[in-house]
């Protein structure tokens, strides 16, 4: 069995779990994890078992439901009540990750809009909705390939940070999701991945996911794409995110901006992959995104055979970065391609998504 | 026994050997190294236990007086042949730091300049060179050192990439000599040291030695510098650097680009500090420096516990890149600042020079 046996999340019907691969012990090891608490699917997005917008969402619409079936309760009232507090529960995992909040309120939703059934019809509207949210990252993931690809041609050099991989979706992913279509079509890209530090997200899954799908991959440091973009060795750059303001400026993994530096230096165009969901259009610009900050052993020790910074010195490990507007080339969304001026671009995607939805 | 109490290279005269401080220990151990043979300086340079250009160029000028006094003969020319078998053995180490050829290639004069003397009239004249080489690189660092306190004010942020610390010299370093000289003086710097991958000198050299001197450093991951930059945490930027062409290009480790666009984005003065003996008025621009690719297993393996990317990933690993002059401010060099238009300034530098040495 291997990589590509496995959805990287998905709702085991069988064993009323969660079924996640453990990203933390990629490439070493596939193993797969079978969530049913409330804990221990607050532990996997916590601690990145589970990670990446997309895959968060998904996790967060199944675990959700899954913490709703075991509300002991006939009253509605105090099912609301205590769905909640599993709600905020799982939402406080991650900070940043719109699609968390973005899956849970979706599931609220379903709960106030049945408000009058019984608690089994609930949790069956919710078992129903978590279906259609895992079902709609599928589809989403492949329009924001089919809209990629456009962008660029055969034999291209790609380059991409951190994973917005099918590890981070249930398939195909965002970024990679032009990579994946086109390698499908014979396309032969090369692809340049980010190792990502301090989690190295790029070396161990974005490049383990890649190779094991056949396609051309070289692993870099993250200080090595302004190299490898003056060396004219990468065409387009693709990113995903973990939440785009309403003018277009776009939180991703920490160093995202610094690649986007680079690429408008070298004219390497830069897209962010985005599905709508990653869309906030209440966040108002870069300004207003809240940065989650990590612990320092992330950057001294983890991973290391030994502690590689002095004891006791200070260290600085945000997990996110900004990335202005101006820096993007495009925004690419299951709905289409925003440009500058993105405020008016993404009212116009919305417009297509309300009036023809992609499920 | 502290890091305060040894040079970083030193001539070891009791032991006829090369001292160091084993720089891949740190900052785990302080472990010393005494190098007599030339094999065993060769490998100290190109494994990076001795590491950083000035240190290498002092170590190169004590490494072939070293090989010079294991000459076995008394005949000129033998003696001579059997040098420069020496020397291109030693220069093999490291492709691009222009230091080790320099301080090589001085010896070599001295060698020539003494055409007619007896062999161990040579090998004492060698002797003297070598001293003088070490002598002059810390007058070298503390002249930067007083320029680049010119620039900053008590209190200011600093930001820093690599090692070009008192580590990759005798003492005071070139890019930690303002930090140092400023620490004596009181001004309080909150310096970020990058951590520098894939080899980690920031987090493993940097950091220690400032934080060794009481000097308030925070550990970042390379891609987290645009990022305090843009918080204003920052308010000047001092590297070293391996080579810097006639019109200021400068080629230094790996990422330092990336730092300066990050520097100029965010309206933050980056310098160069650059002992004149990096500057190489023969290389016209960045573009004809060699840039030396190191093993890929510095990328994937080395440090780690375990392998971080899946096996059989190819791997570009660059050691350096290339700052193009338009993005620095400002080249420190220890007989003043040189600003663009760089070819002229350097003229200019080269004139003090030779009018009034500094050693």
């Amino acid at each position: 069995m291997g990589l590509n046996d496995f959805d990287t999340v998905a709702l085991d019907e069988e064993r009323n779990a969660l079924a996640i691969i453990d990203q933390t012990k990629l490439p070493g090891e596939l193993e797969m994890l079978y969530l049913t608490t409330q804990k221990e699917i607050w532990n996997a997005i916590y601690l990145l078992q589970v990670r990446g917008a997309p895959a968060i969402g998904v996790a967060a619409g199944i675990g959700i439901y899954l913490a709703a079936r075991e509300i002991q309760t006939d009253d509605y009232d105090e099912f609301l009540k205590e769905f909640r507090k599993a709600k905020d529960y799982l939402d406080s995992a991650r900070p940043t990750a719109v699609n968390l909040s973005w899956a849970l309120n979706r599931q609220e939703q379903v709960v106030l809009n049945h408000k009058g059934c019984s608690v089994p019809e609930i949790v069956e509207a919710l078992h129903q909705e978590a279906i259609k949210i895992r079902d709609e990252d599928v589809a989403v993931c492949k329009a924001i390939g089919e809209f990629g690809l456009t962008l660029v041609k055969p034999g291209d050099g790609l380059l991409t940070h951190c994973n917005a991989g099918r590890l981070c979706a249930v398939k195909y992913g965002t970024a990679t999701a032009p990579m994946y279509l086109g390698h499908e079509r014979g396309y032969n890209f090369k692809v340049f991945s980010d190792e990502t530090r301090p989690l190295l997200q790029g070396a161990r899954l974005t490049s383990f996911e890649l190779k094991e799908a056949g396609i051309d991959v070289t692993v870099i440091c993250d200080n090595m794409s302004a190299t490898v973009m003056r060396n004219g060795w990468v065409q387009a750059v693709f990113v995903g995110c973990d939440r785009v303001a309403a003018n277009g400026d776009t939180a991703n993994k920490i160093g995202t901006s610094m690649v986007a530096m680079a690429a408008k230096r070298y004219g390497v165009p830069f897209y962010i992959c985005a599905p709508t969901a990653t869309i906030d259009m209440k966040t108002r610009t870069g300004a207003d995104i809240k940065i989650e900050e990590r612990k320092p052993e992330e950057v001294t020790e983890m991973w290391y055979a030994k502690r590689m910074a002095p004891e006791g010195v200070k260290v600085f490990n945000p997990a996110f970065d900004v990335t202005d507007n101006d820096l993007i080339t495009g925004i690419i969304t299951e709905y289409g391609i925003a440009r500058a001026p993105y405020k008016e671009a993404f009212e116009e995607i919305f417009r297509k998504k309300a009036e023809n939805p992609i499920l």
